[in-house]
């Protein structure tokens, strides 16, 4: 397993007329987390584009526990469970400043080829830099 | 069951740079679609929500099966399969201008008391104006 | 002068914890407006861009006199005070159900080439439609 | 004159299909961007709020230089030109990463009182933070 965390501020245009994050807004965080985790890894999602290959989403899951709330700190621990094959899955935990976890998400997207249109398996690069996280002994 | 469509045309600000509607942003196509389903049954959530309650959600679910566009006219079909407890929960299926399937979702949320903060059955008045979709004979 | 109305319904995913509509999300409900006034004109922005022009934003200025609400539902006017060049202004009054008079805006956009990357003129078609209405006597 | 800089991750979602930041994006980097410069002065707008005065917007203005891309780290220059009063105005200046100056903007906030929904001054706190910045010899 290959896990990264970073962290979130909740930004005041984030919140809705109920004092929460709106639920619809948990997306852009996993995404960052993602990008992070990638970028952390060695891996740029930008650079993945301009080569060719997209990262559609195909499912996403959100369990809301808590609810986030304006100018929080979040800490956002992403996961990546297997290896890639022609999909990724990303886990997402995330907790407040207190340390309570108050969010639980996961999402599936699919390597495509920009020219094609057509899905493609994760590129060599990803693979060989996530390899060392799945080594079983 | 009681089901109720309505018509999103997607904006470019909901768009991203792979051309499509971005991912999170279905979650407000849902919130609409809910809201006009409850307008078209004779109730609305604003009063709800001035009433002092308000529905936090609780899970989210969403399949991409094939992307929205700029511009798109969407079909979203908003459906209540059960009559709401303490929780309730809604169907969409959206397609395209073709009738094409590109989308299916799912929403589950509580009702809470906003001076207790705490959960509470769904308000008489909309289990009255859901009951006469669920009379099974 | 050419103007056109349209009506856009408050989502609840854009309020923010104040209950107002975020300032940053009336951007978008002037697209919605820019969108619509040439779609009744005859005139499609997405065709626009499939032909190989864009037109981005160069300014734009808002003056926010009374709030948006959830749920409300708003009157956009907007007016094309003046005949496009290599660039275009739009003009946008909104006014709530009461009729007052809540929020003015004004946004300045280019027309680009896409392939070029370089500024263009208006397209003809697009100013051949716009002319009836600043035919002076 | 009061500054102050923070940097910014542009995320995939605030991207629209021109490949660009949506022009409406950029009043939420405005506002993380207000909020830092509160905080490091020794504010928390959070706390404002808490305390029962809140800040809408009056007026905003935008000037789009040269687009901001996905992924691009932008560093956003934050000023207060001027004592606040009943309102309080932020300059923004925003360059890429190779130190082009690619945006300029422009907010008044007022100060509401939260329970009367009149105006008032800027709180004394903020004030005596401020004065510093603002001492002429």
């Amino acid at each position: 397993m290959y896990q990264h965390q970073i962290q979130i501020r909740v930004r005041y245009a984030e919140t809705d007329q109920m004092g929460y994050v709106y639920y619809g807004n948990y997306a852009s965080y996993y995404e960052v987390g993602r990008v992070e985790a990638f970028r952390n890894l060695g891996f740029s999602y930008k650079k993945l584009e301009e080569s060719g290959i997209m990262m559609p989403v195909l499912e996403n899951y959100s369990k809301f526990i808590n609810a986030a709330k304006y100018d929080d700190l979040l800490t956002i621990t992403v996961s990546i469970p297997q290896m890639p094959t022609a999909r990724i899955t990303f886990n997402y935990d995330i907790t407040n400043e207190a340390g309570a976890l108050i969010h639980e998400g996961r999402t599936s997207l699919a390597f495509v080829n920009m020219s094609s249109g057509r899905p493609c398996r994760a590129p060599e690069k990803m693979l060989s830099l996530l390899q060392p996280y799945f080594n079983e002994e």
